[in-house]
């Protein structure tokens, strides 16, 4: 099927009349392919069919590729309308994300075939044309109008290989090869695997935003991670190597598997692989439209959960520490390999974009070196759950394409499969699904004696935890400068050769003053009552990265990444030790500060009389104790008797002011007049608070 | 005991040196007679017996007129600290606010008599020195450092008047005259009333801010009032004018009385007047230290409820409408007469400010012209409940003097008793008390056709409708500028002929678009769904005045006064039409407006699409229509399905103004982009939520 062609173009250098029919031309192949993949439905009914009980049957597909291109482009202004609502109604939203266990019993009124087809064509004419008519002007990256377009066939490309999945999960009788008929029929003598020791080295991951290559919002950024030495298997495993751990029960063995392996194959009740088929004794593949006595050389196709419980139980059988490659660890091998990217390529050097075989081959056909099937043949499931490498940005026309599999539970595959086309060619392609989840994929295991580097970073979406991240690291609203930066501003002001003192951040929140306090101070101790809310400080503490979610308009949210380095607060933050304790009961060891901050914490406290009169006991003589609050005592924290101002006495209106000055003058000097300090806090798009915290200043006498 | 000579100082006139020692007289003769009133106890234990089970004993005031300049001076700044913090919270609060069937179940453990006499001597020794010493510049005005001083000597005034009345209520056995020995013996043959014509005009209410007497926050102000035509009694009723009402069964006919008073007599069993004693088949009459035979000439003391029923009564036998004089009312009656202020009196012409007896005298004693007791012998009780007058501001030292009697509740008393001194006795004084309360009052009934202009005015204080009246007439926070006057510019640049044009506001809340819009255009109709909104606006509307109350700092409240007046918003009102509404269904006769505005209204409705596309029937061809909305849609107002945007429709992030724009382009053309429009609601001094509208113009097509 090498007649397809469906390298991704280069999107930043030519010119642009030619850009234009190259564009033209890769739309007209990726949807010829996406029609003779539906061709293999040789039955109508199989479009109706639930492949998998937890994905729509394939008519939802065959519309939604194009409906997709309509959406977006209407979305980006591009279109005037709709094509056709219903359709766009009906296709937009696949059910990819559910739990295995998830059950779906919604019914679907799905139209004819021939509906669909009509509707397909009149939305390639009308791509057709837009291609034809739109301004393009080189380069094209994220807000050039041909983005769209470029998303669009990419997407088209990704569900040309989720669908053909879902194609080899029909029943064989349904089907027919058509086009697809470039099957691998050999199969070699199994060999045996080995393992390769690799260098480790310092890994640069991401592309840049002005790579020539159209790439999805999660490709993007620059991540650096150390990869140590590490061994890794020469070829993927095969069945045959697999056979081995089917055989030794290994899917009946609990120890094996991860909590969440056991609980899947007890729930499937799966025996052996999801595509091995077992008659009498012996076992058969299934391809994508044919079922074929077992290859025994080729690939191994299994879920993330069994590639897991195999790499356990062949490290027990050999005493070696066996895992899956991390997504730094492919790369580390991608480079070792020196693996050229598909546009580089006149054949592909693997099983992939379709140049070879429509089904996998033997795991020993295609060398990169010392190493078989680095790209192609099938996918290789990482031990990486999948996330934004730092600085991540939505693209805002698919807003969910990446954010919703930030969650942990989905890992990263790498290399592509044979069907792997387009975007999902090239070395940065970044696609991941859940654990249990069937593709084209197996794996290649590594041995090395570190633990592998697993980094979630998902989003904080607890909404006030939010709203704090946003008012420590996000933009500034209304002209208002974000208050941990106007409270170092008076630490500046206020403290001598900080380089030399302890500073005591109380109520340190996502903890935005502590980070900028590390640059000039010697030690920060950052507290916090709610480890909600330092959760996040001691994320980027450790991780430099903080990711949080927003309130636009209505049920719509931004995502927000924080990276530290970006902000130069990354040098000093091992001077800074966050800790969660009660300012009402701080420890004993929180002692001799130089300068304390207490900032919004009086109207969290349930006495801050008691506060007040002990922290003089922390501070040095000379220190500085700034002190800042709304005075918006809540009855349900602070019981209106233990208030420090904001009611009458003695039949006079007592300000808080004044109820401070009476604790602290005993043993502070006041700096100078009490002033305000105006903050702001983000709720939505369209809402903010603006609070006015009264601040003073403090020296221990 | 004209050697006290309590007239209140001229504190814009004279020389600073002088008036020091003016002040320090006029506070030592006031101490003075404090101290001689007290000496009417000749037994100690009459300080701790409740003269009135609503009210503390007397000891309670004993103390309290010293610790109260303790108080003022301390919240002025003016004494560094407390002398006695335990007596300045202990005789801090008085409890006169009670309703008649409170209960007051208080334990107090009062001091000894010494110890609050030697605090008396302490705090007058201090205030004696601080008057000696503080700065004196004239003229003396309210942020001037004697006006505290002023400020307690003239509310130990109102305490001589207040306590004596206590006085008056403990057994006699227990008190002596002392010095209040100048009480009056004549009983003349009581006189027949009469009524005497006045003749109306335009009253002028209120001092200015620059008066040369000491007043209380709430005489300030100027206030118009039309008085019509009317007739005043000649004379104060009698004991003998009343009698006729008690041998009629008044105290036992439910007809004559209001609802509140026959509570009230119900409740108290009263059978004629509190101070009369009936002793067999006569009656005897209390005066404050002793019992002495019926004086039928004097004036009747009783409650506003009691002077109620005797001129219903009266009215009934009569034939005549009589009632009592409404506050303008008797200012008129003061002006035909011609009478004097106190400053100018050489010797009080009237039994007033202890010059000539200390006690009531024969109501036929003191002739101001045609009438008698125009000011002294006893306070008149009027038909007005106390209010301030428009414009009306708190004095900051004593916040809760006025603010708690606008309430409806309280009745203003007029022209002074024989033991009104200082500020009691100037024709500004404003007192008032609850319509059950005692006083040395009585009253005058007056003959009118016209029913009494009774205003109210009490203050808004539903907190939303608060915050809404601060957002729509309060000031502007933050710069930016409050939004029904950011709405009423668009209106000027989008409406050519304005006062020839209709306009319709939708969601008009506490109604400034409207006013505003009153001076260009020539209808406006102003509907808000809401009859808590609506009211402040229509109130307004009504009698140009407008009073809410919002949050300071904890519990601490700020009280406002909107005049519309001072916005030059009161020419054409009547050009408005207020009314409460449904957006979504709207009467038919809401029709062929030029101009509607629905700001923040969508966000309100249970189904915004219904009215949007309905509201172009409302509207003349090139018609303008002007919607703005934060979009902050609310389940439990608007559900999901039928919101406008801010939710994700085929996959896709759909705005609102999406979806505004898919029903509205149809009716209308869209004139310009749509632009947000900041607004700030004040939650409390310290808080403010501020909202960014978006604001999209359309033209009917």
């Amino acid at each position: 099927m090498k007649e397809f062609n469906l390298k991704t173009p280069n999107l930043a250098e030519g010119e642009a009349e030619q850009k234009r029919q190259e564009i033209l031309a890769y739309f007209n192949r990726t949807f010829d392919l996406d029609d003779k993949l539906y061709e293999t439905l040789k039955d109508e009914k199989a479009f109706y069919m639930r492949a998998d009980q937890l994905r729509h049957p394939l008519i939802f597909y065959y519309g939604h590729t194009s409906c997709f291109y309509v959406n977006k482009l209407v979305l980006a202004g591009l279109l005037p309308a709709h094509i056709n609502p219903v359709f766009e109604s009906m296709f937009a939203i696949g059910v990819d994300e559910m739990s295995w266990d998830d059950l779906n019993d919604k019914n679907y009124n799905w139209p004819s075939v021939d509906e669909v087809r009509n509707y397909r064509n009149t939305v390639k004419s009308t791509i057709i044309k837009l291609i034809k008519e739109l301004p393009l002007r080189l380069p094209i990256e994220w807000k050039n109008p041909f983005w769209p377009i470029i998303m669009g066939i990419e997407h088209q490309n990704i569900h040309i290989e989720t669908s053909s999945v879902l194609i080899r999960q029909l029943p064989v009788e349904l089907l027919q090869n058509a086009s697809f008929n470039a099957i691998c029929d050999s199969d070699e003598q199994p060999v045996q695997n080995e393992l390769i020791t690799i260098e480790g080295t310092e890994m640069q991951l991401g592309k840049p935003h002005h790579h020539h290559l159209y790439g999805w919002d999660l490709e993007y950024g620059n991540f650096e991670e150390q990869v140590q030495d590490f061994k890794a298997s020469k070829y993927l495993v095969s069945n045959a190597e697999f056979l081995a751990f089917v055989e030794d029960q290994g899917y009946h063995n609990e120890k094996w598997w991860t909590e969440e392996g056991w609980s899947w194959r007890t729930y499937k009740k799966a025996e052996h692989p999801l595509f091995w088929e077992k008659d009498a004794e012996s076992y058969q593949l299934r391809l994508m439209t044919s079922i074929v006595p077992m290859k025994w050389s080729f690939p191994v196709e299994i879920n993330y959960l069994e590639a897991k419980a195999f790499c356990n139980w062949k490290s027990a059988k050999t005493g070696k520490k066996l895992r899956l490659p991390t997504e730094a660890e492919w790369y580390r091998l991608v480079n070792h390999c020196q693996v050229q990217d598909a546009t580089e390529w006149e054949t592909a050097p693997g099983n992939i974009n379709l140049e070879h075989f429509t089904s996998p081959c033997p795991v020993n056909q295609f060398s990169f070196g010392d190493f078989f099937d680095v790209i192609g043949n099938v996918w290789q499931w990482t031990e990486s759950p999948i996330t934004g490498y730092p600085g991540f940005k939505v693209h805002p026309l698919y807003d969910d394409f990446s954010t919703p599999t930030f969650d942990g539970k989905h890992n990263l595959i790498k290399g592509g499969s044979w069907i792997s086309t387009g975007n999902e060619a090239t070395l940065h392609a970044r696609y991941a699904f859940r654990r249990h989840f069937y593709q084209h994929a197996g794996f290649r295991y590594v041995e090395a004696e570190h633990e592998p580097n697993i980094r979630i970073d998902s989003y904080e979406t607890d909404e006030e935890v939010a709203i704090s991240c946003e008012e420590n690291y996000g933009d500034d609203y209304l002209g208002i400068k974000k208050y941990p930066l106007q409270l170092v501003e008076i630490l500046e002001k206020q403290i001598k050769n900080p380089s030399e003192k302890k500073l005591l951040d109380l109520n340190c929140n996502t903890g935005r003053l502590a980070f900028e306090a590390s640059t000039i101070f010697k030690e920060i101790t950052a507290i916090d009552a709610s480890a909600r809310f330092i959760r996040p400080a001691i994320e980027l503490q450790k991780n430099g990265l903080l990711r949080y979610v927003i309130q636009d308009e209505g049920d719509l949210q931004l995502f927000k990444d924080v990276v530290l380095n970006d902000l130069k607060l990354n040098k000093n933050t091992n001077r800074i030790q966050f800790m969660q304790d009660d300012a009402m009961k701080l420890k004993e060891r929180y002692r001799n500060f130089d300068a304390v901050v207490a900032f919004n914490l009086l109207e969290e406290l349930q006495n801050p009389s008691v506060f007040l009169n002990e922290i003089h006991k922390r501070i040095n003589q000379d220190g500085i104790f700034i002190l800042g609050s709304t005075y918006q005592w809540k009855e349900a924290i602070t019981p209106k008797e233990n208030w420090l101002g904001g009611f009458k006495k003695y039949g006079e209106p007592v300000k808080s002011m004044e109820g401070i000055n009476d604790i602290l003058s005993t043993q502070f000097t006041l700096v100078s007049t009490p002033f305000d300090l105006k903050h702001i806090a983000r709720k939505s798009s369209r809402n903010f608070e603006v609070m006015h915290s009264e601040v003073s200043i403090w020296r221990k006498k």
